[in-house]
């Protein structure tokens, strides 16, 4: 289409969802020659890999947020829209946003994921996931109020319960809160206390596989494994969780099903991708995984629709080991950087080599002064790696607007904990008496039973 | 009454609310001969003065509040309990706290104030208050929401609702959010936003009375306006609002009533006490004034009953002015250190002369660089105002545990203003698809009434 002058107008690009994947396309496409349009449900991009900290209470939420409005300020072609997408017409070429029809030129769909639980949605109610900041304020709410609520506690048994805190998982989430929670217990909040000691806090992590960080090396498995118990965590592999209720954990290891109380479980299980995958993989006739992911070309474009591209944790890559790629942040990063260069190079009439994922490796942090760092090369363990994952850290949420300061206000964050995080809040504050209730349904723990960790 | 060993057992102190007052309590009774119990609703202390800045997206919750357990944990004869007190005896001399008995030998009640909406309650739902870390997360949502909502909107004069922010009440905390609105309009989100000008923002403040700041010298109000006014708030006094119904103001200015439209409007003009107040002025058969506060014997005690104590902003203490004096933390620091050195007193056979303010000044902030300080003897205005200003508040927030790097951190995030800490959260995060929405219920904006200001 041309318009009065004869110059074609700007290419309109939409991308849903202000992640990883989203922002870093949008930043790869300022261009003079392209309008672009980014929708989010937040008006902030936020710095997932550091969730963790605010659930334990060492960083605030505005620590790891970007307002999406002044990382992209700069970028004059491009306008942030807050709202959800509702429904894409991949023939008419339109996004709806409340009631709204968005026409696009080229659509980029990098809406993520959210945390699964393998079709027991009951358990959410007991051991809430970690995605949203609102996920981190209530992990927050949940492991301070424990402790709180240990101190009034006069039973010994429902005590213990109050005292021990299960991560289900040993991903990197998994292994970073477990190794959080350990610090806490045993460190930082030891002399706050005056009827309980903290340090009989028992921190458990679940992990069904025979190790932790399944993805990494072995050897990084099993030194991830020495640095969590050395912190205080009982690590405790092949083991299935089958039942979360109450203050209640079954698991099952082989053919054994074991039971134990504990008043706080937190998931770090499993994820499944956006609604909206399923949504435009029907209208499109593309395939979907077992997890929501749409299966994407080697373009990441969808079949048939050569202008419609899902990244992020959305997509499902494999075509470059034949088994997909993983839902990290490099993954989303590269894959936006591609998408913006894909579309820049086609609208100069070339065309560019499939996408290719350099794995630069795989890093977890245990605790403040512990990391393992799987480069492939090279493997890193212990405060080497933890300097390591320091780094690169800093280096990427400094990314987000360019600034120094923000680099320094983290790390010193960091090294001081800011120990007003701790705060417990939320619209919905537990009943202070509830917290000294001795409920009826509160099951017995059965100390035979318990697993011996 | 003896113990076995024929030594009495400590003298047991109940303080009841973790505010200045209370906490100031606390830290005075820091003696090995007395005992004491904190009994607060929340597992932190909050330095209320700077709530305006979570507000309006400056600081973050956890910069100006400090868990607590950990500013008393040195304190090893204070125990911090998590709960409400829901009823006192002081006859059987105990507090109630979730069905549980907590006896005292001396009780302090300081559970301060609320806002209050001089019986509009209905009000609330428009025009939230500023005491909680939850109503000031309510603020910033409701203040940035309002210009998403104006990027999207095409009607002009919903647009132009969304971008008027009234303020009502022109005490400090009116002052300083007005103030803070009109820097993030007029600077801050300048860049940010592609289809609204925000220089079109329309930030008002409402006061009652002839000027703001009414208990600061005359002159310092007119400066504090002028100072206002610069920054692009529009300061309308001797005006009443009468009337506050979804997008719709009503305002009294002597006989004449006006109407217009604004989204966002926020409640800076009442207070009244914690239900406690008058709970305990009932059982002790003491009187409460209009705002609910507990009218106090000259040493802070309540008649008839010399181990209970009101202080802070629950407390009416009239006795050296002949008026309450004002509900400031000034004057709750003092009034706890006076309880709590009177109570060490009489554990050693004296008594100490009646409570005295002394009175070190007012002070108020506006905007970055600007206040006006009120030492009585001395008055201060502009930049070096500002400068007393930072300094005093940097001083009381650091006193709260003691540590250079909460100051630093503070004074850090206070000079760069912490990006992220604009972000959007909440449990009920308002549906995107609402901001878009345009509701038929929005009143028309009649720009023939909107007051000329």
């Amino acid at each position: 289409m041309e318009n009065k002058a004869g110059t074609k107008p700007p290419h309109h690009v939409v991308i849903v969802g202000g992640g990883f994947g989203g922002l870093y396309t949008a930043k790869a496409l300022n261009s003079k020659d392209i309008n672009v349009t980014l929708i989010d449900k937040r008006n902030f991009h936020l710095f997932q890999p550091l969730l963790y900290q605010v659930a334990t209470g060492t960083l605030s939420p505005a620590d790891i947020s970007s307002p999406l409005r002044s990382v992209l300020n700069k970028s004059k072609n491009t306008k942030v829209l807050l709202g959800e997408v509702s429904d894409i017409d991949p023939e008419k070429q339109n996004v709806m946003m409340g009631g709204e029809k968005i026409p696009y030129d080229s659509l980029i769909i990098a809406t993520g994921a959210k945390h699964s639980y393998f079709g027991k949605d009951e358990w959410e109610e007991y051991a809430p996931g970690l995605k949203t900041v609102e996920d981190a304020i209530e992990m927050r709410r949940r492991i301070f109020m424990a402790f709180e609520a240990a101190e009034q506690e006069t039973d010994e048994e429902k005590r213990r319960a109050l005292l021990t805190f299960v991560v289900v998982g040993g991903g990197p989430t998994g292994v970073e809160l477990a190794g959080a929670i350990a610090e806490l217990a045993y460190g930082i909040l030891k002399e706050d206390f005056r009827n309980i000691d903290t340090s009989e806090t028992q921190v458990m992590l679940l992990e069904g596989m025979d190790r932790v960080l399944p993805p990494f090396a072995p050897e990084l498995s099993a030194k991830a494994q020495k640095s969590l118990e050395d912190l205080g965590v009982s690590v405790v592999t092949k083991t299935l969780v089958t039942g979360i209720e109450g203050d209640i954990v079954t698991i099952k290891q082989g053919d054994e099903s074991k039971q134990f109380g504990a008043r706080t479980v937190l998931w770090a299980a499993g994820v499944k991708a956006s609604p909206l995958g399923k949504a435009i993989a029907e209208k499109t006739g593309s395939e979907t995984d077992r997890a929501g992911r749409v299966i994407v070309e080697p373009d990441l474009s969808l079949k048939g629709y050569p202008n419609i591209y899902v990244i992020g944790d959305l997509a499902h890559f494999a075509h470059q080991t034949g088994r997909p790629l993983p839902g990290v942040a490099p993954v989303a990063m590269q894959e936006g950087q591609y998408v913006a260069k894909s579309i820049k190079q086609q609208l100069k009439g070339n065309t560019i080599p499939p996408f290719q994922y350099f794995d630069k490796g795989s890093l977890a942090v245990i605790g403040q002064h512990a990391a393992v760092v799987d480069l492939g090369f090279m493997k890193l363990t212990g405060f080497v790696a933890w300097l390591f994952w320091l780094l690169i850290h800093v280096y990427y949420l400094v990314e987000f607007d360019n600034k120094l300061v923000v680099m320094i206000q983290w790390v010193w964050n960091y090294f001081t904990r800011n120990r007003g995080a701790r705060l417990i809040t939320g619209k919905d504050l537990p009943a202070p008496v509830e917290v000294n209730s001795k409920p009826d349904y509160y099951p017995a723990v059965n100390n035979n039973k318990t697993v011996n960790v």
